[in-house]
Order: structure tokens, then sequence, then C-alpha cells
């Protein structure tokens, strides 16, 4: 999504000359390519597939595809066929965006249960696939219409009733920087097997109206990433670590150059 | 604030008129006013001013005036000024709106010490003139460039290390409403004298650009405002209930009537 104007071919053949060992994909440019051939090119470029973006949207709110259709209430048909495409790229870590209020409804802790309701119903269906969910929790900013998870500690409730092997978290910088009760969950998590996806963006101001793509390039904002890549580690995560940013000035421009920037200021964090 | 279009003898005047027994001023009209006249002009009316809005800005970030002006680097002369014009207008709190990360800085919990240490250097001289500060934490999306203190745990472990009537915390429906821990700090700092402001306004998305106005009128979000009333008054809290509404749709509109229908939006939580 960093480089979301790279097609994927563009995209498969330049993480592969600079080196990037794999990739998260998300699933509306995989659905476009065809999933099949998506699979294909990723493995015969040696690349692999860190996370599929995305399921979840549990509580009747927005859209599993991120194509801004539907209305989530085919949640248990979206999501089946979010952990399908899992399998077909092959990759074993479907992340979960939950869902925010119902519309009309003013209560996070029943969205929180429901959506803890239909993980519970997605677990096993993704575990006999090979699948694992990542529960990621969102900016508070998004408690009400896109994800009424908000700190780990949610998260982390949540996916603890589960195996660990089935449900865990995503650890995602620009969620969490602002929490100081992330760390201890962090340390948590990576006790019990659960960190699932650890993802790095920047925090800058001002936010953008709407404030979903207003996340700033590594390094040019206020989050102490090479603490939090520090975290991560000693709580024994070593799993990949994927950039995401969404950004509308970012998406305006080229995307290799993008790609090109994005794997140095990676490097330097 | 809510009603920022009302020059001062006319919002005193319409909230006499409605039976709205106070007001919380804030510092840029009052000192164009004129301090004296200001207090005269409320005291005249039999209206108590419930709060000042704000000191704070302690860590070089932003300005304690409201007006945009100045780097914060005064903070001391700056909050010690808004000590005194809450005594001149008689009112007994101060509200603080602590300041974000210091330019170049990365390290919230730096910021919060630093927050800590002004305030301890505040309160004394606050007490003196017979009033106490009031720890605002504001949403964690405001976490950089405006307040380092994101939680009612973070406030009240702030307030902590002062006497109650010194310093407490603002319980703000806008900047609390997602946390899902804020319900038992709330009955903490109720049982301890330390809620010394509360103030309601609803969540709306999408978010405006910059984030700052876009709060929702009572009523029209997301929060559970009767709710968040009940908990504040089981917590033993029994100060007075302010409205506080940065938005500019609102602020394009008549006062009178954004004043008239915000007390009955008010009387309907």
């Amino acid at each position: 999504m960093t480089v979301r104007r790279l097609p994927l071919p563009a995209l498969v053949a330049h993480c592969v000359r600079l080196g990037v060992p794999g990739v998260g994909l998300w699933r509306a440019p995989v659905e476009e390519y065809g999933a099949d051939a998506a699979a294909r090119l990723v493995r015969d470029a040696g690349l692999a597939v860190s996370t599929l973006c995305r399921g979840g949207f549990f509580t009747g709110t927005g859209t599993g595809t991120g194509k801004g259709k539907g209305d989530g209430g085919d949640w248990w048909d979206d999501n089946r066929r979010a952990v399908d495409l899992c399998a077909v790229l092959g990759t074993d870590t479907l992340v979960l965006v939950s869902g925010g209020l119902p519309a009309g409804s003013r209560d996070l802790a029943a969205a929180r249960a429901r959506i803890t309701d239909a993980i519970g119903r997605l677990a096993p269906y993704a575990a006999e696939r090979g699948v694992r969910l990542a529960v990621e929790p969102l900016h508070p900013m998004f408690a009400a219409d896109r994800c009424a998870v908000s700190t780990l500690d949610q998260a982390l409730a949540i996916a603890e009733e589960f195996p660990a092997d089935q449900v865990g978290v995503v650890v995602d910088t620009y969620h969490l920087w602002w929490d100081d009760r992330a760390p201890a969950a962090v340390a948590r998590a990576g006790a019990a097997g659960r960190i699932h996806a650890f993802q790095l963006a920047d925090w800058i101001t001002p936010l953008p109206a709407g404030v979903l793509h207003g996340r700033g390039r590594l390094g040019t904002g206020s989050i102490d990433l090479p603490g939090w890549c520090a975290l991560v580690a000693e709580a024994g995560y070593t799993g990949p670590v994927e950039v995401e940013i969404f950004n509308d000035e970012l998406w305006e421009r080229d995307g290799v150059e993008v790609l090109e920037q994005t794997v140095g200021a990676f490097l330097a964090v």
C-alpha cells in the first residue's frame, strides 16, 4: 500500500532488485490482478508474502475489501474469502481491521464483544487453512468508524481468548506510539508468541481531513522507530518488518522512487 | 468557545436569560475585553466562571494564550498570568493543556516528566491565589503537537504527585470516550476529589484537516454522553458541567442560536 501506484509485477521486480525479501499485499490489487496469477508472480520471484491486508469489519461498518463497497453485513463470506486468498498467496497471516461502532450504537464494549465472537468463528476456519489471524489495534481516532480495538492491551485481550498460533496481534507504530502501556503489552504479546505482524509508519502533523492518509515516511515524524524495533526484538519477535504508509502525497509520486526511498529510510531506522 | 462568535456581554446576557448558571472562559476574549471589565460583567450578572482555559504548554510547543503567538518558551510568565487572571475572574480552576513533544524530541515520557516538573512549580503559586490546576488529557491524536498527556490515567498520575486541592484533572468526553480504562480512572479521581472540571462534546467523523475543530454537538455523535454524566456523578462529582465544542461549522452560525441549541441539547443529555 505504501507504493500503491506500482502495478504488482513492477512491485515484485523492484522488491527483488532492491533486496526486499517479502511484501505485505492488499486484497484489492491482488484480486484485480487475479489471485492465482499474483501467487505465481511472487512465488516465481522468490518473494515471501508477509501478510495479507485485510479481513475484519465484523461490526457491520465499512468493508473488508478496501474497495469501499459493501456494508460489511456479509462479514463471514468476506472474511472466508480473505482467508482463502491467504492460502492461495502462501501467507500465514491475515491482518484484521475489526470495524467500528455499528450504525446508531454508542457501545464500544459491545462492539468489541461482537468482534471477539466473530474472530472466534473465523479462527478455526483459518487455522484449517494454515492461516493465523492478526488483530490490529488502530489509533483511537478510528474507534468510531474503523476499529473499536484501540490499544494493544485490547487486541491482546481478544487474542488471548484463542490459541496463540490461531490469533495474535499487529504491532503498528503509527497506531500505538502514544500509549505508555504499549511497551508492556508488546513484551507480553511477544512472550506468548502473539506478535503476528510488525508494521512501521511515522506520525506527522497536521493530520489531513479524514485522517486516514496522513502517515509519515520513516524518520520524518514523532515516533522513536529504532526504539520500537528494539522493543519488538526484545519481545522475541523475529518475523518480517513491514512498512505501511498511507499518504496522499506519497501516492502522487513515482512508485519506484518511493520504494527506493522507503528501503533507504527503513535501513536507516 | 462553543459560541466564540458571541461577544462577552452578549454571551453573559444570553446565559442569564437561558438560565445557564456559569460559563467557562478563554483567555483571549477576556484579555481583549479587559480582565477587570470582564470580571465585573460576569459578577454583576450573577454568573459563575466555572474554569479559565488555559494554562500549560510547558514543553516549548504551542502557546498558552490561544492566540497563536509565542513559542511557549516563556511558560512560567504565561502561566503565572493565567493564574492571576483566574483570581481576577473569581474562578478557582485553571485548565492546563500541557504541550506536546519539544521540537526534535521523540520522547513522550520525557515530555510528561517536564510537564510534571512545571506543574510542581506552578501549583504553589496558584494555591496562594486560591486557584487549582486541572490537567486535561487530550485525545492521543494530539500527543505530538498539543498535549503529551493522553489518558486520564496519565493525567491522574501527574496530579497525584501534588495535593488534591492544588492539582486535579479535567474529564472531557471528547478526549476520553474511546478509553476502556477511563471509567476506573474517573472513579479514582472522584474518590480523591481530583475531578476539577467536566466537559462535554460529542465525537463525529470524518475529522476535518488538523482535527482540532471537528467536535460534535451533543447527541450527534458516537459518545454515550448520559453514561459519562452518570459515571462522573457516581464518582462524587457535583461541580459544573461545561460544553466545549470546537467546530468550524458551528462557529459560522449565529451565536445566540448556537447557545440556545446547545442548552437544549445539554438538557436532553
